[in-house]
């Protein structure tokens, strides 16, 4: 049956037989589609980690292009890959989120033969040991980002994402500073003394978020990423369990470190430049830092979208 | 036709002539209902406040209960009742947001003649002048919660609920005593100066709340909650525009008045208590706060739910 | 130092050595309260299930009450007691979530020596293998909804509360008489095949909740309640893995079976009440069914707040 | 001060006098950074209609680019900017959202004299009396989206998008196929007339998005777009007052245009072509459905991202 009669909403299917496959249904002088597919998919997805298999619950949209003489993407198809896919066939030995994308990614090219593009995305909650003071560690959590974008080829070619959103700490280094006026014309003779040492600021929860894009076997690891972003972005990492001392401890740090959403920004880029010598100019870098704002009812944001090669400039 | 083949679920209706008013069926050996009704409706609904009128957009939310002995509540009516009071017949007087929910209320036990409850929950972004430093002023960002629910009688007794979401700072006590030790064991000769000064600590966002609950007549007025949250309750109220100076005062003031979030609740109840002498003791008080810590990636919470009547004791 | 000063929100702490364990503080004249903790927790939770160890990775709120007179709560000790449990010590053998939230809250009050109730509140994605047509199988992911609350004593009380919340299907039956109306008004001569078979409606997604309420030891299992409200609640459950056919026969069963929200929660009532025989009169039991209407941009609801001695009645 | 020790995280800021206009301090060697500013702010702004001025609450993201060299952006110049333009001086006669946000981000290239570019994105409530039938009307909501995106030139270049958000209904064609063919294998009988009518299938709440970006002078009104979207995209629009035999109706006409996410948006790329045949071939036009699919607990999307050249051709 034609297309076009469909395109123009005709108020009434036609009252002839037709292919249920309705999918499969040929249209004339149509539109291609960027993606179609399913979101918020769920499913848990056992990694190989160094210490042992990891269960991640991640969020999973899941797309192909479709073109224009085609009226619909068989959409079950993507729920059967990941179905697949979880249950261990194809992602058993995947060692990272972004590799369970990617290999997704080609697969979806295998079960719908008209797409020339297939995408994965997922987040997931991810949990980390980290040291707090004292060499004690607590269980810290996190955001990974993964996609994945692989185009038919032949070869096929796949590119993949790996991300971290991290929740630290920032502290403002503009209103230390104001404070410090404050506190100086309070008490002139303490002068030497309050420029000595860090003082009260206005500080809140940032959320930090760090994704590299690069080729498929390019070495990026989220652990790594997490460390950039902790030891050289925030002011300071937040910890689920701080006793009183480490509160304190904490606090000094953060203010021994102000920050603004810029500086973190862009010390992280330079993490990320000094990290990554071996990866192409062509790697794509996105950083972004939003802080709660403890003093305002809105955030304050900052990001840099670009490439290794344009940092490396 | 009997409610119990409907009950049993029957896998098909049956096949004769039948009402189409399917709520009007009679059900036999059935339980009662709590609340039905409609969620998450959204109208824009003009409010006569003494600077003349205001035009809130709320989302709200409409029940009655249902008798035993119905299939079901006619839901229509509720969004009928609510686009009355919106184009202006019954509502249009109204003073406040709990004014428009107590009279929906009272309209609904009219429409729905079955019921002896109907509840109206609303909320909506609000906004207030306040002053910041300097006598300049900024446009401030508040969520109002609204309620009222209706007991048929006779007479009909209906009670509304007035409440304030606010978002506010607070500086943590126990942090800033850590790090003025740390300091003193530092600069030991500054001791008697650093124990004389609010030094730093860890401040973030707090979304504190403050509800009312009394009879239809009380009065209490949103402004004043907002009132009594930012000058008793927070370590410091969270302003929109602020320049370099006056962020230096705003963490100044907060810092010289740090509190827990148990401490904001309290200090909220004694400023409720002092406020609403003419309450009568039945008058239920809810007051909680929730503070984004800027050092952890949980929050911290406190609550009170009580009486004027126990706050008094 | 007195608490009276503290309590007036002295806009400067005092200038005197004091003990930073500022929790510790005591307060005269002072308001207890009714729940104090921390909030948004996550932690990845190792549960015993007959198929084995299963990870849920809940949201965690923790909560004790606070006397009048102690300035503030150890909030650190609820997250040290959910790290221990987590890592094994004491909730290791733990089979179900809301033994690891009574476990939890048992555990509080020993660390919370002036608390007199504790709360733990959890909420976890979950994941069953259901079947689906032609004894395929897909997994399907649910809500887990735990909570309990100790009670000191002695001897300590613990009530736990186990919930799910399900994404199902409803296909009205108020639409769908209607609907019939007027196909026998457009086809009077099919009066008789119009009023045998099931017709179009409009259908939705309907979020149902359960929740039962009882005592420690009671005996409720979260598979049970999801087999309730798919098996007696919904018009059909929903699946994430159709064919085409599958997805006929669903769409079939559902308008085979069409409900309000009301019948959604009364089914699930009768069938609580046979299933549960054997708990006691003061079980608490709520049901609540939303339905995101596809005709509206509002959500259709119901909900029965009782006790199974009332439904027995 | 040099900004290289700055950047390697110093762990304490070094003890000189130095200017507390951070923002200003002079960097060396360091990242631009692609936007840096707030988000998450809110204000009423009033805007010019035909039918006379209309309050909308936008949430409202705002940006500049910040050179390589400067430390900070001055943030509370863009609260200033908003403050100012909500107040009624320099966006008083704006007729639109997106407006509103091109002569923001215009005022911002004047305040943010080191930036080359400006953005200002706006998400606001919006609402329409629509017919529903019989002549009745009703308030519908739906969601406006707007964007401005200023290049400092000379000369200054804005160019807008305008958008909106729309709940819908949309019904499967593939799933009555399926269940037209169960009824026939029932029925073989009725062959004929159930070839000649539309039978059941699932429909659920779609989102629509239509997204047209063009220069600051274009002539594109979100009025337009949602009678496209609603009028040519979904299965049928959704209505919030919906009396029995409105709803019989509605679902009639849904299933009588059954879609699928794909035809949707194709559908309503057809009339974008149609309706704006002066708009120059640059028009970036983004459009995208997403259905809350009644018979799973996932959606289904489908999107397309083209310019009107790539659609003309």
């Amino acid at each position: 049956m034609g297309g076009k009669s469909l395109l123009r909403g005709s108020p009434h299917p036609p009252a002839v037989p037709r292919d249920s496959d309705v999918q499969s249904w040929k249209l004339e002088d149509n539109f291609k589609l960027t993606r179609v597919g399913v979101t918020n998919l769920m499913k848990p997805v056992s990694i190989m980690r160094p210490s042992g298999a990891v269960v991640l619950v991640p969020t999973i949209d899941v797309f192909v292009d479709l073109p224009a003489e085609l009226k619909g993407s068989h959409l079950s198809r993507n729920v059967e890959a990941l179905a697949e896919c979880v249950e261990g066939s194809f992602c058993e030995t995947a060692t990272s989120l972004e590799e369970v994308c990617a290999r997704m990614a080609r697969e979806l090219l295998k079960r719908h033969g008209y797409a020339s593009v297939a995408e994965v995305h997922a987040r997931a909650d991810y949990f980390l040991e980290r040291e707090i003071y004292n060499g004690r560690t607590s269980l810290e959590r996190y955001k990974l980002i993964a996609r994945a974008i692989a185009h038919r080829g032949p070869p096929v070619d796949v590119r993949k994402l790996i991300g971290v959103e991290v929740a630290g700490m920032s502290a403002c280094p503009c209103a230390m500073e104001g404070v410090r006026e404050l506190l100086i014309k309070q008490h002139p003779e303490q002068r030497r003394f309050l420029e000595s040492i860090p003082v009260m600021s206005h500080n809140q929860r940032n959320i930090a978020t760090l994704i590299i894009e690069a080729s498929e076997d390019a070495k990026v690891e989220a652990n790594d990423l997490i460390g950039i972003v902790e030891g050289r972005g925030v002011s300071a990492p937040t910890k689920e369990l701080l006793k009183r001392e480490d509160e304190a401890h904490l606090v000094m740090d953060a203010h021994g470190n102000p920050k603004f959403v810029e500086d973190i920004v862009r010390d992280i880029l330079r993490a990320v430049v000094e990290r990554y010598r071996d990866l192409p100019d062509t790697t794509e870098v996105i950083v972004r830092s939003e802080s709660k704002e403890s003093i305002h009812k809105h955030n304050a944001f900052a990001e840099r979208v670009t490439t290794l090669g344009e940092l490396r400039a």
